[in-house]
């Protein structure tokens, strides 16, 4: 298989992680005879700095015309806190979700076994946790009508969805819990939002279609709750946009690795492959970010292709580096390996 | 002092609750020779079922002339599923809540020592989190303009914040942290939300009146790992409706002990106070609810009132109750007390 890829790496630890991923994807083209190229462009802090657009025309160019994008992360601490500033690095990332129409992103958690200790909550709690979280991805409050009062003393953010929005990230979400332990559970705010109501009221109506899924509902507040309390409770969780933000966010530390979680944000053409972690901007050129989540991304983009076998010998190698603790300082009390030792042994391995 | 104190006691284990804080607040008067006297009104699906709204204006109108609200708990699981339904128990809150100002929700969480081993998180993450959440409570996009299309395929909700609305609340949780470690951090999304700018404009222009409190931020979906990661790390948090909802939420089930939290809901003029928890139908009437929770609301009424000897006796007797054992058995794993049991303990030991 021919397939160009289009390599976005941003800021902070995103090269030095994308960099990894890059090497793996090389040693599986090589072992299973495919042709992969790569192809760099500007995103992020970085694209401002050298073009001031987070996301340069060239780099969009690029992305519509490639068969994937290879993401890395965004993000710089002198846009954090400053309320005023124009352009930020985070309106690339939102931009390129809305011009190649990435509806849905998909992240799964797991808790790894030999990791159980990592985690901030006791292993009898995360033991068996498998979830998998489709967050709606190019609507929501994200994308709504914003407003500023002209004296600066109000602002606002609308909110809305439709019914077409809802049921094609559904439709996936529906169709991942056919494959996996068959239950969908809807995370909304349906006593107290229209927009929350309008989710129900479709997901429910979409049920029928897929009679071998069990469908529940989980308020927000609960679903946080939850997600501490219980997390193997989850086989696949829907949810809008900003929703999905925040609960994906708290399961990533769950198993007490979120240097391991990757996501595929995937829509009608295009489809986009990122480790869940930030820029990271303390641990940038130290040697000290860990590449795996990185690498599973690539095994998404793998699987999305249909490359079963190939993106099952990237998860193996990576398990195998997990078990011996080839790992960065996050999971390795011993120091640990650098960036580019990891990924030189997963590589290796394949 | 003379206090009218309007009882909302609501749905499920409300009643049951609120009971035993009567019955606390009684003990206190005797003791302390003030006169306390309780007047009984509807709120919730129980008001639902009586007069077909989850506000009457008569326990509205109870309420405004009240000193002050003790609210038990509302939901019924029969509106929960029902997306077309158009009375709501939590529209009686969310009314009352309006009507009566009450602008902030102020919640404290603290891991006690003797429950460390309750918590789902491991005990060195949680030992010595003492955090209190100020979440804005009459604004944002619970009270926002709502539609839904004519023809029900698409719905919007509207999120609104003022400067006024921002400066109000955010006095409050300044004040807090001077009291306590000195620090104050808001939660928001300021790299995607126009709202979110604002808060975090307005609330870094009032810090210079604060000289003394150290200012920081957090996007909510790292506040959402951080209280999972480190919530020892927070001191006093600010934010808005929706976000403080779901963070308070999250962060009341790391001390392994919701059935213990208290809240308050303060305005200009009236003040409500309530257990964090809900409903919780399938427990009631079987009398195991932790009335716990309720009755540190009490105690938190009486805070308000500046009586903070008659507060720190409840406190004492609740602290007493859990030391010894006297528990309900979320608490208690050798079968525990009854709610009615737990009650009487701390009413005697007053
Ligand atoms: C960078 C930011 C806009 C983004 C989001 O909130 O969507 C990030 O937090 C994520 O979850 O991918
Ligand atoms: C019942 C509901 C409207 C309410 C809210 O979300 O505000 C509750 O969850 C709470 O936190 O007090």
């Amino acid at each position: 298989m021919n397939l160009h890829i289009a390599v976005l790496s941003g800021d902070g630890i995103g090269p030095e992680v994308t960099e990894q991923s890059i090497k793996i994807l090389t040693a599986i083209a090589e072992k299973f005879q495919h042709t992969f190229t790569f192809e760099n462009a500007l995103v992020g802090a970085i694209a401002i700095d050298e073009t001031e657009n987070p996301l340069p025309q060239k780099t969009l160019d690029l992305c519509l015309e490639a068969d994937a994008v290879l993401f890395g992360a965004i993000g710089d601490p002198k846009y954090d806190n400053n309320p005023e500033a124009k352009v930020r690095p985070e309106q690339g990332l939102l931009a390129l979700r809305k011009s190649l129409g990435l509806f849905a992103n998909i992240r799964p958690v797991k808790a790894y076994d030999t990791l159980l200790d990592k985690s901030p909550l006791k292993k009898d709690i995360i033991k068996n946790t498998d979830i998998a979280i489709y967050r709606e991805l190019t609507g929501g409050i994200y994308f709504g009508e914003k407003t500023l009062s002209d004296d600066g003393t109000s602002a606002s953010d609308l909110c809305s969805y439709s019914k077409e929005e809802i049921e094609r990230v559904a439709h996936l979400a529906f169709k991942a819990a056919q494959t996996r332990r068959k239950k969908l559970t809807l995370v909304d705010k349906a006593n107290v939002l229209e927009t929350s109501r309008l989710w129900r009221k479709v997901v429910t109506a979409m049920a029928s279609q897929y009679p071998d899924v069990t469908l529940d509902f989980l308020f927000v507040d609960n679903a946080a709750m939850q997600m501490v309390l219980n997390p193997s409770q989850f086989d696949v969780i829907l949810t809008e946009n900003m929703f999905g933000d925040i609960i994906s966010d708290e399961a990533s530390v769950i198993g007490g690795s979120i240097g391991l979680l990757a996501s595929a944000s995937v829509g009608e053409k295009y489809a986009l492959f990122e480790p869940i972690h930030g820029s990271y901007p303390q641990a940038t050129g130290k040697g000290i970010a860990n590449p795996i989540a990185s690498i599973l991304s690539a095994a998404m983009l793998l699987d999305h292709f249909g490359l079963a076998e190939e993106a099952e010998t990237v998860r193996e190698a990576v398990e195998r580096a997990i078990d011996l603790e080839i790992c960065t300082p996050d999971l390795n009390a011993n120091g640990g390996y650098s960036t580019q030792n990891v990924g030189t042994f997963i590589e290796e391995f394949i």
